[in-house]
Parts: structure tokens; C-alpha cells; sequence
């Protein structure tokens, strides 16, 4: 995809100035403009995973992000823009796989972090986060897409496929001339 | 190129924000993260262009301007950043077929603009600016490749042969792993 036309973000641990505002803030931010298509890696749904997993914040916090979250993606799809949100679903054995590779390609090694392995102990409590996100989140407005990912081809056939449907979808045409130019000729 | 690793940026008209600070405070607020590679479509350059062509500045404010903006961008080259700047050259014989290759497709017509016809009356006075922005801002740490563009293969081997020349000359390595993992296993 041309890269004139995506807004890419991935979102890190929040730095000062993100955790001095509300959660939904650096995530408005990031939105990318009518027309364009934003990919985000990461986004305000850590605020009701890792934030609960490990947590960072108090529980009546986290447990009214969920309304919060949907409450927000509702003034977003009301305002024109399309939301599609996909969990790339791998399983245990395959994290394994992954996180062994890491360790052991030299070009990869550099991705690997301690926290790999503490998060990985706590894969049953991010698998109940997860679940609760997809049972409250998955709107009519803003579904979620839970996609098998333990195959690279398969999910990405499978993401790529939505989006395309999802442009399809919208039938877009080309706007129309500023004026009429019909008698212009550069010869 | 993945759009991950690319923040492009495609600088319009100044808006009202934009019109309250310097020049060259849009542009700084657009550069890419270090590791990136930021992509513009215009730029500061604007200012000694169409800025001066069109008088919207006083003359003695579009002067001062050359030696701001080679200022500036030593700033950032001094700062790790390294900048290629691209003058794709069109002929006026060339530029005459695109426009009314413009008119022609319905797929383009909403591209084009009347200021198209009044821009490319101005054809010698920018001719001059672009000779005067060639000579003053090109420089050492920032050069500007001029690009024959006729041909949109031509263009592009030449942009993708000099991008890859400077990635090459990087010498890029790995990060180092952020500590020693050899003893951890995912059996």
C-alpha cells in the first residue's frame, strides 16, 4: 500500500506527557485524517489488557474502560471513519516457537526482552482479559475480528482480505473537478 | 517500502496554526523518528518558491530565508539525520501532456486545479527560484539531487538508486539484545 496514504502508529508504553491526559487521548491523536488509513499496532485496548494483567491501574478504573472504549468508537464510526480491530490469535505452542526463533536469529535477537518471558507465565489471565475485550467490545459498529494467526499466509490472508472487503464496501469514486475545465486545452 | 517505518507527509497550504509560527515550525513537527525515513511532498522549500513567485512574503523576508533553511538543516544533520532532496524536472513540453492528460481522464480530472493554468504561466519566473534555491541550498550535508523526470522509470531509478545508495552507506547493524538470554529456553 503506498505509504502516502497510511498513518501508521504503533503505541508504546505511555510516556509523560500521554499518561498527564485520559487514556483516549494519544489515541484521538493518532487518527488519521478523512481518506486516509491509519494501521495501528497496539492501541487503547492494552487499557484493559496488560493495564488489567498487571495491574497498573485500579480495578473500577479498568472495568469502566470497556463502556469508555465503546463510547469512543461509537462518536468515531458516527463521524465517518471505519473501524476494524484484529486479534491475531496465536497459540501457546507457537509463541514457543516464536520466542525461541527470537533467541536464536541472530537478526531477531535484538526484539527479545526479559518481559517476554514473565508476560508468557501469564498467559491464562491475558487469555480471560482477552475474552471479556471480545465479549464487550465487539460492537456493530466496530467488530472485532479474531483471526487464526499461527500461519503467517493464513492471517494475512485473512486481514487482507477484510480490508479489501471493507474498501469494496465503501464504493468510493473519484471527486469531482473544482470547476467546470472543459474548455482548457494545453496543446 | 513498509508504511511502518515511513512517516510521509504532504505539506499544503499553510493553515491558520501553521501561519502563527516560524516557517519552518510545520516542518520540524514533521520529521520522522530517528530509525525512520520521513517521505515529503513539498516542504520548507516552498517558501523560496512559490512563496517568492508569488510575492506573499516581503522580498527582504524570502531572502533571509535560503540561509535559515541551510541553517536548519545542518541542525539536523548534526543531529543524525540525513536528508536527500529531490528536484524532480519536468520539460514544458512535458508538463503541457500531463495537464491535459489531467483533463482528459475522468479518473484524474479531480486533481486538477485552475491555478494549474496560472502556475504554469509563471514558468520562467519559477525556473529562476528553482536556479536560485539550487545554488544557495545545496550544500554539503544536504544536497539536491536533480532529477530528470520525464520519464517516470527514469525518476524513479534514479530516486531509488540514490535512497538505496545512502541506506547502503549507513552501514546499518542490528541493536544488540538488551541482555543475555543464551540460558533461556521455549522448549
Amino acid at each position: 500500500m503506498n505509504p502516502s496514504g497510511v498513518e501508521f502508529t504503533a503505541f508504546k508504553v505511555p510516556c509523560a506527557e500521554e499518561k498527564a491526559h485520559d487514556f483516549l487521548w494519544r489515541v484521538h491523536k493518532a487518527l488519521p485524517r478523512h481518506g486516509n488509513i491509519g494501521v495501528w499496532n497496539r492501541s487503547h485496548y492494552e487499557e484493559v489488557l496488560v493495564v488489567r494483567v498487571l495491574n497498573l491501574a485500579p480495578k473500577d478504573v479498568s472495568q469502566k474502560r470497556y463502556d469508555q472504549i465503546n463510547a469512543f468508537e461509537k462518536i468515531l464510526t458516527g463521524n465517518g471513519y471505519h473501524i476494524l480491530k484484529f486479534f491475531l490469535h496465536i497459540s501457546k505452542k507457537e509463541q514457543a516457537v516464536r520466542l525461541q526463533d527470537r533467541l536464536d536469529d541472530p537478526a531477531k535477537q535484538w526484539k527479545f526482552a526479559a518481559a517476554d518471558v514473565e508476560m508468557r507465565k501469564l498467559w491464562d489471565d491475558f487469555h480471560q482479559a482477552y475474552e471479556d475485550m471480545l465479549n464487550r467490545c465487539s460492537t456493530r459498529h466496530a467488530p472485532w475480528y479474531v483471526v487464526p494467526a499461527d500461519r503467517n499466509w493464513y492471517r494475512d490472508y485473512v486481514v487482507a482480505s477484510t480490508v479489501c472487503n471493507a474498501l469494496e464496501s465503501l464504493d468510493l469514486k473519484w471527486p469531482k473537478p473544482s470547476a467546470d475545465f472543459s474548455k482548457i486545452r494545453f496543446s
